[in-house]
C-alpha cells in the first residue's frame, strides 16, 4: 500500500463525516466544516491512486444518470469521469428524447430512472427558485421510493449547479487554492476578491459568485465581493457569507469598486453575472410565458451591462494585488478581451499568463464529484480506500 | 451459495426452453409456457443476486444497442439498466445523427452496428403493421450476417413493444401479478378487466391491450377486454386471446360496459388506446406522406374520445371490484384527473393508493430485459447462475 | 495460450513501431511500413483474442471521447465497438449539447474534456483544408497539456476521417485484401482500380480515393487512379503516390477511362467524390458564409457530375477485370442502381454477389481502431497480448 494513502486515511480518522453516508450533496453551507474536508480528502485521494494507475472501482456495474437542463460540456465530461472513474456508466436523462407526460410528476420520472441508479447528477440553475427545488424533490422523490421498497438502492444526488450554489465548482476551486497555497490552513487570513467583470452576454448564474463567498468565508479568508451597483446577489447569500466570517473569523464586506477589491488581494475571482433581482424577474416572466417580456428585459440588462466596460482583470489591476502575484481563479469558459470577444472580463495577457493554473483548476471537478458520490456510497471510506490500494488492481494493464 | 439462488435452478431444471439460446423475444404469444416461465423466473433470479449485492455481469466488454423510434424513458432506462446489469454497455442508434442512405437496405444498416453487439433493443410501435416487420427485418439480417461469418455472435434481439405486443411491459406486469397474488398458479381463475379508459391525447398504441389479453389467457385468467363501441383492437390478436383461454382453461370476453368488467375484477388494467381500424387509415396516411389527413385523422379521433370521458377508473368503479380491492395496473405514465389532464384515465386518488404498487410493477421491467437477454446468451443459464452466486462478486465492492 | 497469439507476437518482434507509443494515428503516409505492418498484425491478434472468447480488455476504466463533426453511423459504432473491447467507455462530444463559448480556443475545450480520457476519436471531414487542421490542433493541445501537467495521460487522437485521408478505413480495406489474396505479399504487382464512379448526390468526400493512392502504393500494387476530367484529387497526394509507387516498385497512373482502369483489375473500387477545386471553393464560400453561393456551387456540380452516368460499376465492367472476379471495394455505403437510386456507383446485381465480402471488409474497421489505440497506449504492446491470452479472462462469461 502506497504511504501516501494512508496519509489520506490518516487525516479521514480525525474527521467526523457519518451522515454523508448514503447521502446527498446540495450547498455547501449545509456541510459541516468535517464533511467539507473529507470531500477535499477523498478527492486527493483518489487522484493519488490513479495518478499510481491504480483502480478506483467501487462499482462492479451501476449506473449513474446526468441531467442537464442547459448545455454543457464540462460538467458533462466531469460528471462522466467521476462515475466511470468509480465504475458506473453514465445514462443521459435527455429530456427531448425522453416521454415526460404533460403534468407528470417529478416523484413519478426519478423513481421510473432510478431502479439500477446509484447517482443522479443534475444540472439546472437558468431559473432563480427553480433548479435547487427541483433537485430537492428528485431526491425527496427517490428516497421516499428506497423507503418504499421501490428502490434496491437510493440514488446520491449531486448537485452540479443550482440556481443558488455551485457546490462542485467550488469545491474544485477551492481544492485547488488549498494546493497553491500547501494547505487549507494557509488560506486562513488570505484575501480573495470575487469581483464582477463584464461580459457582452447576458444572465451568467449568479452561482459562482454566491458559491464563493458562501465557501471561502467557512476557510477564514477576507471575503470581498465587488460589483457594480445593481448587481447584487441573494441577501441570504450575503447574510450566510457575514456570518460565517464572524465564526470563522475572517472577514465578508462588499464594495463597488474593483480596485479596492483586488488590491493585496492573494486570490481573484473576476466574473460576470446578472443581478439577482433581474434574475427573479426574468423566472416571473419566463412562468407566465412571456417571452417578449424576457426579450425586453434581455435588451435592458445589456444595456446596464455595456455601462460597465471597465470593470476588467487588466494587467495593471493584477499588479496591485498581493505582490501582483494573485491567483487568478475562473469557472471557464471566460470572455477574453480580443480573444472570445472585443471586451469582456479579463486581459488575454492575464488570462495567458494563468492558463495552466486554470486548466489545473478544472481538473479537480471530477475527483470532487467522485469524492461526494464515494463518501455517500461507502460506509467505511477509508477502508475501502485501503483495500483498493492493497488490491492495487491497475486501471490500464501493464501501462 | 445463497439457498434462494438453488430454488431459482430448480424451478429452472424442470423447464424446457432450451430454443431460447441464441434466439430473439418478439411477442409472448409465439413462446412457449416453459419459456415464459424461464423469463419470470431468471429474472427473480437476477434481482435475488443484485439485492443481494452479488455481480449480475456475464458479460466483461459488449455492446447493447438500442434502436427508439420514439420518445421514450422509460424503456429506455430499462434496457440500458438490463444491459449495464449483464456487463453490456449501451449505443443509441440515433437516426437523426445517423447517416443513413437514401435506400439503404435495413440489413446493411443492422450489420453495420453490430459487429461487436451481443443484444439489440427496438421499440418501434408508431404504425400498424410496420414496427414488428422492422424488428424481423433487422433480426432476420443479423441471424444471416452470424451464419455468414460477418458478425462473430448474433445478437439476440429483444422487442421493446411493436405495432402488435409489449412483451417486456405484460411480462413485468404479469410477474408483479405473480408477486402480488404469491404464484402464478394463484392467478388462474382470476377475473381481469383490461379496459379502455379515456385521455385526452391521441393515438395511444394498441400493443398494451394486445399485450394483455394474449398473455393473461395464457395463464387461465378470466378476461375481459372492454372498451366502447368502435375501439376495437386487431382481430387475430382477438381470435389468440379466444383460443388460449379455451386452451388454459379460463375464459375470454369483450364488452362495451366498463362497470360491468370491474365487476368483481381481480385485477383492472384501465388504459386509453386508438381504434385499431384508425391505426390503420394512419399507416396509409403515413405511408402516402398525407399529413393533412393525419391531421383530419386526429381531430376525429379526439372528438370521438370525448364522447366517452365516462371512462374513468374511479372511486366508484373501484369499489364495485374484488373486496373493493382490486390490483390496479398500468405501465405508466398515466393520465390522472387534476394532475396530469382535467380529465383523464384515473382518479387522483385511485392512482395515489396504488403508486408505491405501480412503481414496483415497473421496477421488474429491468430484469425482465435481463432476464430475456440472459437466456438467450447463456447455454447453460442454471450453470451460470450458479456461478455467479458462488463467486460472489460484489457489485458494490464493499458496500 | 493459442499458437496463434504467439504467431503475432513473433511478426510484431520483427517490426519496429517504437515511436506509436504514446502516439497518434492521422495520415498512412506518415506512418513507417512497420507501424502499419503492426497495425495489421495487432488488429489480427484482437480478433483472434475475440473470436476465442478472450477478452481485450486493456483498461479497468477510462474515456474514448468520440467528436462527430457530421453525421455518422458506421465510425461511429465502429469506434464505439473498439473503445468497448479494450475497457473504455464512450463520451460523446455533442457540439449541439456542449457550451463551447464563442471564440472558445480548441486548446481550451481539448483540455476541458480530457481529464480522463484515453483516447479521443475526431471525424471531421467536410471542409477542405479544415479538418485534419481541427485534429492536429486537438493533438497539440492535449499533448501540451499532457506536458504541462494538466492531463494525467496523454490521449491518443485517431483520425477518424479528415478532408485529406481516411486512415481507419483505408487500413481496414487493406486489412480485407490482405486476408482475401492471402497475405500482404500477395498484393505486390496486384493492379487495382481507383475510379470515380457515378452518384446522384453530392460532395462526396475526396478522402478515400486520396487515401487509396496513398496507401495501396505502399505496397507495391499498380494503382490507376480513374475519374472523367474536373475531378482530380488534390496534387499534393497525388505526388506522394508517384513517389512511393517508385519507391516501392510498384505503379501510379491516371486515367480519364474508367474500362481501361478495369481491364485485368485484380481490385476495383469505384465510388463517386467531388472535384478538388470545387471542395477547396465551398470551403472559401463556407468561410465567408455565402450560403446563397453554396447552393449555387451544389447545383453546378450536380449538373457536371449528370454529365458522367456512365461512370458505373456494371457487370460488363466487371467481366473484363482479372478472371472477370476483381474484389470489388467500397466503404458503404453504395449508391446501388435501382435501390438507393436510379442511377448511381454500381448495378445491383454487382453489389449483391460481393455483399458479404463487403460487410467483411466494413466488420475489420473496428479492430484497426482498436490496433491504432492498443499500440499508442502499450509500451510492450506484445508482452499484453501474451498476457491477455495467458489470463484467458472470458469476455462473455460461460458462454
Amino acid at each position: 500500500m502506497s504511504a501516501n494513502i494512508q496519509e489520506y486515511i490518516d487525516r479521514l480518522n480525525k474527521l467526523d463525516f457519518k451522515k454523508m453516508y448514503n447521502g446527498s450533496f446540495f450547498k455547501t453551507w449545509e456541510k459541516t466544516d468535517d464533511e467539507l474536508h473529507a470531500v477535499f480528502t477523498v478527492a486527493d485521494a483518489l487522484r493519488n491512486l490513479r495518478e499510481n494507475n491504480i483502480s478506483t472501482r467501487i462499482f462492479d456495474s451501476g449506473l449513474g444518470i446526468s441531467i442537464f437542463r442547459d448545455n454543457s460540456t464540462r460538467t458533462r465530461f466531469s460528471f462522466a469521469s467521476a462515475c466511470n472513474m468509480l465504475g458506473l456508466a453514465v445514462q443521459d436523462m435527455d429530456e427531448k428524447k425522453s416521454q415526460i407526460a404533460h403534468g407528470e410528476t417529478v416523484r413519478e420520472t426519478a423513481n421510473m430512472i432510478s431502479f439500477m441508479a446509484d447517482v443522479i447528477g443534475i444540472r439546472d440553475d437558468m431559473y432563480i427558485g427553480k433548479g435547487l427545488k427541483y433537485m430537492h424533490d428528485v431526491d425527496d422523490a427517490v428516497t421516499e421510493g428506497y423507503k418504499d421498497g421501490i428502490l434496491e438502492q437510493r440514488p446520491t444526488l449531486v448537485d452540479l449547479q443550482d440556481d443558488v450554489d455551485h457546490p462542485t465548482q467550488l469545491m474544485a476551486d477551492t481544492l485547488h487554492c488549498i494546493h497553491e497555497f500547501g494547505g487549507v490552513e494557509n488560506l486562513k487570513g488570505k484575501k480573495i476578491a470575487m469581483s464582477w467583470a463584464y461580459s457582452p452576454s447576458y444572465g451568467k448564474p449568479l452561482s459562482v459568485p454566491q458559491g464563493a463567498i458562501g465557501l471561502f468565508t467557512r476557510l477564514g479568508c477576507e471575503v470581498v465581493l465587488a460589483h457594480p451597483e445593481g448587481y447584487e446577489v441573494m441577501p441570504e447569500v450575503e447574510e450566510i457569507a457575514k456570518k460565517q466570517a464572524e465564526a470563522y473569523g475572517g472577514s465578508f464586506r462588499k464594495t463597488n469598486n474593483m480596485a479596492e477589491a483586488f488590491k493585496d488581494a492573494d486570490i481573484v475571482y473576476p466574473k460576470s453575472w446578472a443581478p439577482f433581482a433581474a434574475m427573479e424577474k426574468r423566472t416571473d416572466l419566463y412562468g407566465k410565458g412571456d417571452f417578449d417580456g424576457i426579450d425586453a428585459l434581455e435588451k435592458e440588462l445589456l444595456a446596464q451591462n455595456a455601462e460597465h466596460k471597465d470593470w476588467c482583470c487588466t494587467e495593471e489591476l493584477m499588479k496591485t494585488t498581493k505582490d501582483g502575484k494573485a491567483l487568478y481563479l475562473h469557472c471557464l469558459p471566460a470572455d477574453i478581451n480580443d480573444v472570445s470577444c472585443e471586451q469582456g472580463e479579463v486581459e488575454a495577457s492575464v488570462f495567458d499568463r494563468y492558463r495552466d493554473s486554470l486548466y489545473k483548476e478544472a481538473s479537480y471537478k471530477p475527483y470532487i464529484i467522485a469524492a461526494m458520490i464515494f463518501l455517500a456510497k461507502c460506509k467505511d471510506p477509508q477502508a475501502v480506500l485501503k483495500a483498493l490500494a492493497d488490491n492495487g488492481k491497475e486501471r490500464h494493464f501493464m501501462k
